[in-house]
């Protein structure tokens, strides 16, 4: 009889919904974040808190000298959503403790606009707060399509974004697992399936344009041409180019370990 | 005489003095860059190139909506310092396209008013600065005294940042070499010596502070305790806490290889 009714429970507990946290860094009213939420709506209770202003390469950054603001909004059909004046790493921070109040089953990144494949993982405000979820003992990942246009067509992304997160949901993940996924413009039908990849080491030739404004002084803007230097077949950069999902799961452990070995033996 | 030549020419190379691109995050006022340029103005032919103001927190932030400046200063007495309006990662990249035209021989970042030891690695503008010279091949360091006060003593950070230069410059360091060294509050004849570690398992177990604002809306301060979870020996946070300067090899290529093994068999 007990044991009948603890499998009874068992299966309650594991019929429940989960919880799901959706951030992103393009902001709360990017079309990415919209296509992510109808995505996997169904799958579990959604929860929506994103920056209230684009945050693009941001990267990891938090905010430590100005207070944060949230503003309940409902810009997704009847979803649980705040718009929050900080960072996406803020957004995190923010909805674990003043939102949930407690840790969600996933936390899920994105649509971004544009790739975070190979080295832009490290300047990504969609990425970090995928790592920041991880680092919070939350199983994550970061949705990239790679179109900066707003108005991209994010079919092929919204199936496989579903995908993983079924994938997510199902399996008995790592508590800091997160996934870096990266989704091709292609329709769903012409996507070669989900890859898992390394991150290739590839990097942007800075030129910044030097302009003079109207008072003689000079300005610099960013630009830069994306060179893949890792030619191998098993990174992001190949999966993409080659009509996959590429999916580079992510660490926070920085350390160097090899070098580490090395320099033990040198100093 | 072919050969002799080309010692000779080989021994003037030698003697060139490095060229040392100087970075920081709490900006080009900080007493902790003015010490790391004193500390180490005589090993090489040392450029500035820091933030116009405070830039804590920043991680790998990157600036792509507003063009960047940069204003010539002498805060360093006869060192070419200028001072960017962007983050530190800007600086990096400014600095070798628009100030050096070329690569500096290595870049160091700091010294930050207070400790970048394990997770706090990632949210560091002083670690993300010495990441992005690595990137482009520019082997570095970040060093962080751990005190955040205006006035902390740098007198045992200044030692040893000299002698970290000063294996840096005597070794033949791999291109993408980024090296995290702390320093803990003691005077230099106190300090143990230095321990290559890896980094800690520790977060900030975040709280919130909530307040109402004049006009009866809510706000937020983040706020929290660190945590170390991680009791190993190897660690940076154990290092620190026992006497030792702690460096920590880091790296940029985030992939979790174990990680996309084992799911590379489950999906």
């Amino acid at each position: 009889m007990a044991t009948k009714k603890k499998a009874a429970k068992k299966t309650a507990v594991k019929k429940k919904k989960p919880v799901i946290l959706i951030v992103n860094d393009d902001g709360i009213t990017a079309p990415g974040i919209r296509n992510l939420v109808e995505a996997v709506r169904d799958l579990g209770k959604v929860v929506v808190v994103a920056p209230d202003k684009p945050q693009s390469g941001m990267g990891h950054a938090i905010t430590i000298g100005h207070p944060l603001r949230l503003h309940k909004v409902d810009p997704f059909n009847g979803i649980e959503a705040y718009a929050c004046t900080g960072t996406p790493v803020d957004c995190v921070k923010l909805a674990v403790d003043k939102v949930l109040h407690s840790k969600p089953d996933i936390c899920i990144s994105g649509i971004n606009h544009g790739a975070n494949h190979s080295i832009n993982v490290i300047y990504s405000g969609t990425m970090s707060a995928a790592v920041e979820a991880a680092i919070e003992n939350i199983p994550s990942a970061g949705f990239s399509l790679l179109d900066h246009s707003i108005d991209a067509d994010f079919s092929g992304a919204k199936v496989y974004a579903r995908k993983v997160v079924e994938l997510m949901l199902s399996t008995k993940l790592e508590k800091h697992t997160v996934l870096n996924v990266n989704i091709p413009v292609l329709p769903a039908s012409h996507i070669k399936g989900i890859k898992l990849c390394k991150q290739a080491y590839a990097k942007y030739e800075e030129d910044f344009i030097e302009r003079t404004d109207p008072n003689g002084r000079h300005y610099y803007w960013l630009t830069g041409e994306f060179v893949n230097f890792d030619k191998s077949k098993d990174t992001d950069v190949w999966a993409l180019n080659n009509g996959y999902v590429s999916v580079v799961p992510v660490q926070f452990d920085l350390t160097n370990y090899s070098l580490k070995e090395k320099l033990e033996k040198l100093w």
